[in-house]
């Protein structure tokens, strides 16, 4: 018998494909990261910091969260820091929910949320996105009842790159005014796509946000909430005092201090990369998820033997299966350079 | 009306202290933390994981929970790494237990145990140390009943520094077969007691333990936790698969690698500035509770006149209530030239 409540023993652990990720040689398109080195002011901040004799001194927040709030043009209040965007994900999820309780998270998706729904034994209600016609609106509005209390936003969703519309969000949020309505912006730079501003006006709105992604952190794991302060009095009970570490604080400190470098490859990657490849996989046929994100989900017909064959060029993407449980492979775009790299590999694969 | 349990709206945060630990001119002696900078060599490491150029990757853990469990005389399939022992306590209530759980938690004691019981909102029974009888062995186990899902030791306990035999945990543990047996052996390296080693016979025991006391390196969160390999993969299905910074993981492989500035520092803590401050309250005849660890409960006729001191002197210490409501401040030990400063400064103060 487990001293463990019988769910949790029985419903296995999310664990990402990691291997060959630790070869410095190969090019890393395939967990949607930052392709490129963070800004020098980054490293040395850290180094300052770790030059300062202060790592043996428990973290103390100072005013980051005021920080990243004027980044979003919020108010400070109204944002609460999180040791990666996945505690906050699992934050909001176990402080709104409980045994039984049902939660709508629209797939194929990022595996974090079904995984945080099943540590609270959740009931999970899945719509499911197509190619065609994007995010499953009507289904998700449907699938609303008095026992909903959770309803999961991705804006843009992952793997498929597709956005949610404004104003579908806030039909949501308030058509489900007792669930908690988690719009996840972990790829905001690159839409500029947000309800941030809107989460006075709807109580149950709670929008998360990395600096895993452009920022080109996810080593370090900073994430932030923003929702009304009545929401993030309630999610900081829950929260430590200490789950983020000091050197996050020291890096997104200066990360924020010089955006230029995140702006800079932002730019990059969706003026330039994304529409190269795009022509680049429309002139080989090759079908693919209309995207905003930095990641393309593409469906060629031999998957496997494509990822086999970018693999040995040193380049990893990621498989991921959609809804019919058919395979595609989800590339993250990097600079030019990198996107060049990617489609010299795909020139000699006999795609189709 | 909240989108969140009741309870998680009402139960309040932990905010420690954390006023004046900014002035880097203040000896700090109100956290319990190793009082000099981490070894050169793992400020080195650090570094050159940062010019590197990783920052942007993702955590990958390699070999690191292999090295603890080395380190722990374990296997490496009892270890699992947290953020912080904080996130260990957290994920082992959080599993274990649910509304309206009994768990025991001897008190006064660490604040965590009590907030992650209230996310819970457990039962919470409270047996309490005293001075002159050390644990409450007995309460705890006529407190055990059916209901009873969580039974917290801290060895050595904290604010008051006082040690739990280890026949007396294997025998509670042995007394409630289904309840988790917490026990915080966060200041191991200052008692060298444990208990890892009983994980496999006793099923329903569970070690933490921190990266962020002796080995100075709260600012970087690392704990572990351990307990046989059917727990230790239950709570990996909670914890996330980046929960832990990649710096935590760069810093704890490199102090690991150089333990005998953590020995050192034990070596003086314990043989030099814990005899000398015991005798230095002794002739002034200032009560104290017997402690085996780094820091030392004293009760002086006037603690907040006595705090203020302190304070005046750019010394910082913690003020602790006992289960009476009697304040009594915790003492951090230092090195011995941290002592004596301490002391001068108490010489100068009229304390009964």
């Amino acid at each position: 018998m487990s001293i463990f409540k019988s769910h949790i023993s029985q419903m296995g652990a999310y664990k990402p494909p990691l291997e060959g990720r630790d070869n410095h040689q190969h090019l890393l398109l395939d967990f949607n990261e930052r392709v490129l080195p963070v800004a020098p002011a980054v490293k040395q901040a850290l180094i300052d910091f770790i030059n300062d004799d202060q790592l043996q001194v428990y973290p103390a927040y100072g005013n980051i969260t005021q920080k990243i709030a004027d980044y979003c043009g919020v108010k400070s209040e109204q944002v609460m820091i999180t040791n990666g965007s996945d505690q906050g994900i699992d934050l909001i999820i176990r402080s709104a929910c409980q045994e039984g309780d049902e939660a709508i998270i629209p797939g194929p998706t990022f595996a974090m949320y079904h995984q945080c729904a099943k540590v609270e034994n959740l009931n999970i209600i899945e719509p499911t996105y197509s190619r065609e016609n994007g995010f499953p609106k009507q289904a998700v509005i449907d699938a609303i009842t008095n026992k909903t209390r959770l309803i999961v936003l991705a804006n843009p969703n992952n793997p498929c790159g597709t956005p949610v519309a404004r104003e579908t969000i806030l039909e949501i949020a308030k058509a489900a005014p007792q669930a908690a309505t988690l719009v996840d912006e972990c790829y905001f730079e690159y839409t500029r796509q947000t309800v941030c501003d809107a989460v006075e006006e709807y109580p149950n709105l709670l929008v998360t946000r990395t600096f895993s992604k452009t920022w080109g952190l996810p080593s370090v794991r900073l994430g932030y909430v923003i929702s009304r302060k009545e929401n993030i009095d309630a999610l900081l009970n829950v929260r430590g005092p200490y789950d983020v570490n000091q050197l996050a604080v020291v890096a997104i400190d200066a990360a924020l201090s010089n955006p230029e470098y995140t702006q800079e490859y932002v730019k990059e990657v969706i003026e330039v990369s994304k529409p190269m490849l795009e022509a680049f996989l429309d002139k080989k046929a090759i079908k693919y998820w209309p995207t905003v994100a930095n990641y393309i989900w593409v469906f060629p017909d031999n998957p496997d033997a494509m990822e086999k064959h970018i693999r040995a060029s040193g380049i990893l993407v990621r498989p991921k299966l959609d809804a019919n449980g058919r395979k595609g492979l989800r590339i993250t775009l990097g600079n030019k350079r990198q996107t060049l790299k990617l489609e010299q590999c795909l020139s000699s694969f006999e795609i189709n």
